[in-house]
C-alpha cells in the first residue's frame, strides 16, 4: 500500500541551485573527470527508480519475515538477494569509491541524495552497502595496497559485502575496554578470537563473500583505547589469485528479535582464531575507525531524513484521501460525507512540521556533504583546513539532529493516520519503529552531543565555532540590501547570538564544573541544530524568491521556511533555558536513591 | 528480565500528604462506609502485588505470542485466562463500581493507583478490566434498572467482560457518519448490522460473555452526531433466569496487527441482525458515551503514566548496572573497568526528565481524580459545580500531557540501554510501542487539544479557565510568607501570567480567524500542561519541604521538584511563542501542493 517517490525536485534545487554543486565540480581535475549537471541528473534519476520500483515494494514484508538464522547462516527476507544483485549490478556500490580500485570516485554531495534514496526506501536493505562502503572507507584509507587490490574491487561491485565490528558485550560506546585479541603469526596475518554483538548484516546469503573489519587487542597492547586495532577478517578466505578458499573460523551464532530494522540481520559474531591482517598501524585501530566516522554519521543523518521522508509522503496521501468531519471554516467538499482531514489546522500543523523537518534535513545534510568533499577533494591548503574544522563541528549535529527530528516526524506521520497509524498494515508504524535505532547506533544521540560540546566546541576554546559563526555573520551581512529576506534573516541573527552567548555560558561552567558539558550537551546540540537549519531556510529562501512565481515549487519552498521561522525556529528559546538550568539539579539524588 | 515494584511511597505521600484524601473520604458518607486509610493501604499493597507478582511476568511473553485468532474465536496470550481469573476473584473488577449492584464503590483517587499498577506492568492485559469498567460506567449511568441488575453483577465481578464499540472503517473521529443500524423489535430489543473496527478485547476468551456497548444509528435518525444511540448488545444472549442462551449474530471477523498492545485483541466485530437493548433515550448515545469518557480518558493518561513508570524503573537498574567511561568528575569505581553510566550527565537528565514526568503525572491525575470524586460524591452544590468545572477543563489535558510525556520517557528509557534498549528482550521497546496507542485512541491528543482550547475555554470566553488561574493564585499567595517556596511559587507564577496571556491572545485571534483555535491547541494544551505540573511540584515541594531530614524520599521529591523547574519548565516559552506563530503559515500552500 504505501508507496515512495523520489524527491528528485529537492535534490536538485539544493545540488544545482543552493549550493551549485556542478561549478565546485567543475573546478576540481578529480571531480571534473566523474560528474558534471547531467551525469548527476541521470545518477539521481536512476536511483530514484531504484528506490521506487525495487526497494520501496520489499520493504513491509522484510519488516514482516525478517531475516532468518539456521544453524550459523543467515537467510534474507524474500526480494533482498535480487534487489541486491539489480543494486550491485547498476555499479551503486561504488558510488563514492576510490576509482583506483574500481569506485566511480563520485562526491559525496552527490552520493548522500542516493543515500536518502536507498536509505529511505529501505533502510534494511540500505544498511548493507552502507556498511560496505564504510568498510570500503577505512580499508582504502588505511589498508595496505595489497589488501585494497584484493578486496576492494569485489566490494565496490557488490561481489563482496562487508561489516564493521566493534561492539562487545560488555562494551559499545567505551570501545577502550574490548577483550576481542589478536595474536600475530609468523606469515604477517594474525588470529582474532572473541566475540562481537550488533553486528549489521555481520552474515547472510546475498553476496559469495563478507568482509568484516574487526576491533582487537594485539598481546601486550596499551589499555584503553591507545591499544586497539583495526583487522579485515573475511567470512570466506581469498587465495592467491583472488579465488575463494576455505571458510574463516568465523560464525554468525544468533541474529537479534528487534524493535525494528527487522529484515536486517543484527548478527553476534564469534572469532575462533580466524584469520585477519592488519588495517593500518598497531594500535591505531581507532584513528582508522574514524576515518569512515564522519561519513558514516552522516550517512545515519541521511538514514533518519530519508524514513522521514518516506513517512511524509504516505502521510499526505493519507491525508487528502482520509474524509472525516469538516474544515472549521466551512465544508470544503460539500459533496462528500465529510472533507479530506488535511483541511483541518493540526493536521496541517503536523504535516508543516514534517515537511519543514525533512526539507531542513535534506539541506544541513548537503551543506555538510560539501564540506565532506571539499576536504577529501579541494586542493587549495585553506579551502582543505577551512572545510575539515567544518567537517568536524557539524556530523555529530547532523547525525543526531536529523535523526531526533526524523523520530518526530516519524511519530507525527503515523499521528496522521489516528488508529490506522498503529496498525502495520499502513506502513507508518514501520517508520518509527525502524528509525529510532538512528538515534542510537553510530554512537548514540548523547555522545554525539558530548562530542560537539567538549571536543569539537570547549576544546579548542569554541574556535571551530566562531568560525561557523562568522561564515553565518557573512551570510546576513550580504542580504542586507535585501528586504525580502527580512523574515529569515532577523530570526537567523537573534538566533546565532543566542547560540554565541550559550557556548560562552557553557565553556565558562565548564571551567569549575566537570558535570557541565554533558548536563548542557543534547540540548545545546539541539539549539546548533536550529540555528544551523535557520542558516539553511535563509540560503533556500533566496533562491526561491529569485524565482518565486516560475513554478509552484519555489512558492512551496518559501511558505516552509516562513514555516520553519514562525513555529519550529523558537525551539531555541526553551532549550536554552533549559541548558541554563544547570548540571546541579542533576546530581541533587545520589545513585542509590534513583 | 524486567521487573515492575509499585511506587505506593509515592502514592500515599500524594493520597495522604498532598491531596489528603482521608479527611475527605471520612467528611463523606457514601466514601466514608467504603474507604479509609487503612482500607486504601490495604487495596494499594494488594494491587502492587498482583501488579509484580502475576501481570509484570507474563507482558514480555504476551508481546510475543500475542493474541491468537482462529474461525472467529480469539485466543489470549498465555497466563492471560489466568491472570483474568485471579484479577477477577480479587474483586478487582467491581473496584469503582456502583454497590447497588455488587460494585465496591471506591473513588477515583484511589482506583486511579490502582490502575496505574495495573495499566502499567501490563497494559495489553490491563484494557481488559478497563473496557469493561468503561461500559459499566455507561451502563450505570444511562441503563434501565433491568439492564443494570441483569448484567452490572456479573460484569463487576468479571464473570462477564466488557467492550466499547464505536470506531467503523470509514470514521473514528468523527462517529457522527457511523453506518451501523438499529431496527427495532415488538418486544423492545433491536437488530444490530454493521461493522465495527479496533474493538479492543472485543473478543476473547477470559470471561464466559462479553458485552458490547455498540453505537448505531435507528431508522429515520437525524443525521450527524445528534442521531446516534447506544445499544447493549451481549456476544451470549442472557435468559431471564440469568443463565447464558444462545450465541447472538455478532463475530469477531479478524484482529489486527499492531506496533504494540499486541497481547491485546483488536477486533473487527461484524453485527448481523444481533440482538441489542438502547441504553439511554434514542438519539442520545454519544451522551451516554460521554458519561464514561473523563474517567476513561484519565485512565488512558494513567497508562502512559503506568508504562513510563515501568520504563524508568528498568533504566534505573540498567543505569546502575552497565559499566561504560568514566564519570567526568573522576572515577567512582576504580575497582571496576568502568563506571555505573549513572555516573554521566546525559543519562542522569534523562532518568530525571522521566522521573519528573512521572512524578509530575502522578500527582496531576491524582489532581483530577479529585474532582472527578468530588463531582460524583459531593454533596454540596457549589462543590459538586466547581469539581465539575475542573473535571470538565482538565481531562484533556491528563489525556493528552500525560500520554505526550509517557512517550518522551519511555524514548529516554530505552536510550539509556543504548544498543540493548532496540533489542526486544530487555523489554525497553516494548513500552515505547506498547504507550504508543494512548496518544491516538480515546480520541487523539490532537483532538484533546482541540477539545481544550475549543469548548472548554474559547467556547465560554476563557470562565473555566479563569476558575482554574484563581485557584493558583490564591494557592501562590498563601505561599507568600513562606521564603522556602520561593524557588517553585515563583517561576510558577510566571508561567501562570504567560498562559493568561497566551489565552487571551488565542481567543482574540479567534474572533477573526476560525483556524486560529486548531492551529495553536496541541501547544497550547502542552502549555497548560507544564503550568499545571508547576501547579503540583509546588504543592508536593511544600509538604516535602515540611518533612525534609525525615526520611530521603523528602529530599529526593524536592530534587525533582527542582529539576521540574530548572530544566523542564522552561518550555513554556518555545511553545508559547509558536503557538503566536500563528495560523496563517499553515495555510500557504494548498492542499495538493503538498
Amino acid at each position: 500500500m504505501p508507496e515512495y517517490t523520489a524527491p528528485l525536485r529537492d535534490m536538485r534545487f539544493l545540488l544545482n541551485e543552493v549550493f551549485d554543486a556542478p561549478s565546485m565540480w567543475a573546478e576540481n581535475a578529480r571531480l571534473a573527470e566523474v560528474v558534471d549537471t547531467e551525469t548527476a541528473d541521470a545518477i539521481l534519476e536512476e536511483a530514484g527508480k531504484i528506490a521506487g520500483a525495487v526497494l520501496a515494494p520489499i520493504n513491509r514484508e522484510g519488516d514482516e519475515v525478517g531475516s532468518k538464522w539456521n544453524d550459523g547462516k543467515v537467510t534474507a527476507p524474500p526480494g533482498f538477494k535480487e534487489a541486491y544483485q539489480t543494486y550491485s549490478e547498476g555499479g551503486w556500490g561504488g558510488l563514492g569509491g576510490n576509482p583506483e580500485f574500481g569506485g566511480m570516485g563520485m562526491p559525496k554531495m552527490l552520493v548522500g541524495q542516493v543515500e536518502e534514496m536507498i536509505q529511505g526506501s529501505n533502510i534494511s536493505f540500505g544498511l548493507a552497502p552502507m556498511l560496505t562502503a564504510g568498510a570500503c572507507l577505512s580499508l582504502n584509507a588505511h589498508g595496505s595496497q595489497e589488501l585494497k587490490e584484493k578486496y576492494l574491487p569485489n566490494m565496490y561491485s557488490g561481489q563482496w559485502a562487508g561489516a564493521m565490528d566493534l561492539t562487545e558485550p560488555h562494551c559499545g560506546t567505551d570501545l577502550g575496554i574490548i577483550r576481542t585479541k589478536a595474536e600475530p603469526n609468523a606469515d604477517g596475518s594474525y588470529n582474532i578470537s572473541g566475540t562481537k554483538i550488533f553486528i549489521t548484516w555481520g552474515e547472510h546469503d546475498m553476496a559469495e563473500n563478507i568482509i568484516h573489519l574487526v576491533l582487537a587487542k594485539l598481546p601486550d597492547a596499551p589499555a584503553g583505547p591507545k591499544g586497539i586495532s583495526l583487522f579485515l577478517v573475511p567470512k570466506i578466505l581469498v587465495n592467491e589469485d583472488g579465488s575463494l578458499g576455505e571458510e574463516n573460523t568465523l560464525g554468525c551464532g544468533s541474529i537479534e528479535h528487534k524493535m525494528g530494522i527487522k529484515a536486517s540481520a543484527t548478527c553476534v559474531m564469534n572469532y575462533d582464531g580466524a584469520k585477519g591482517w592488519l588495517i593500518g598501524d598497531e594500535n591505531k585501530g581507532l584513528n582508522a575507525m574514524f576515518t569512515m566516522m564522519n561519513y558514516e554519521r552522516v550517512a545515519v543523518g541521511i538514514q533518519g531524513l530519508g524514513v522521514a521522508e518516506n513517512s511524509y509522503q504516505n502521510a499526505v496521501t493519507y491525508a487528502n484521501d482520509r474524509l472525516q468531519s469538516r474544515a472549521p471554516t466551512g465544508k470544503v467538499a460539500p459533496e462528500k460525507t465529510a472533507d479530506p482531514i488535511i483541511v483541518h489546522p493540526d493536521v496541517r500543523r503536523m504535516l508543516m512540521t514534517m515537511r519543514a523537518n525533512t526539507e531542513g534535513s535534506r539541506a544541513f545534510s548537503m551543506y555538510a556533504s560539501k564540506w565532506l568533499d571539499l576536504s577529501k577533494f579541494s586542493d587549495d591548503v585553506e579551502t582543505k583546513k577551512y572545510a575539515e574544522t567544518m567537517v568536524s563541528l557539524l556530523t555529530p549535529v547532523v547525525k543526531s539532529f536529523l535523526t531526533d527530528l526524523a523520530l518526530e516526524s516519524a511519530v507525527a506521520g503515523q499521528q496522521v493516520f489516528g488508529g490506522h497509524g498503529f496498525i502495520r498494515e499502513w506502513g507508518q508504524e514501520q517508520h518509527v519503529r525502524d528509525l529510532r535505532i538512528t538515534q542510537i547506533y553510530e554512537g548514540t544521540n548523547g555522545i554525539q552531543s558530548l562530542d560537539l560540546i567538549a571536543r569539537k566546541i570547549a576544546a579548542n576554546g569554541g574556535a571551530f565555532y566562531k568560525i561557523y559563526a562568522e561564515e553565518i555573520a557573512q551570510y546576513c551581512a550580504s542580504q542586507e540590501g535585501n528586504p525580502a529576506m527580512a523574515e529569515f534573516i532577523t530570526p537567523l541573527k537573534a538566533a546565532v547570538a543566542n547560540l554565541t552567548e550559550l557556548t560562552d555560558w557553557i565553556m565558562l561552567q565548564a571551567q569549575t564544573n566537570a558535570n557541565e558539558l554533558g548536563a548542557s550537551s543534547v540540548e545545546y546540540l539541539q539549539v546548533f541544530g536550529y540555528v544551523s537549519f535557520a542558516y539553511m531556510y535563509a540560503m533556500m529562501a533566496e533562491k526561491a524568491l529569485e524565482k518565486e512565481g516560475s513554478e509552484p515549487y519555489y512558492a512551496n519552498k518559501l511558505a516552509t521556511a516562513r514555516f520553519f521561522t514562525k513555529r519550529l525556529l523558537p525551539r531555541y528559546l526553551s532549550l536554552s533555558a533549559s541548558v541554563k538550568g544547570g548540571s546541579e539539579c542533576l546530581y541533587e539524588m545520589t545513585a542509590d536513591q534513583f
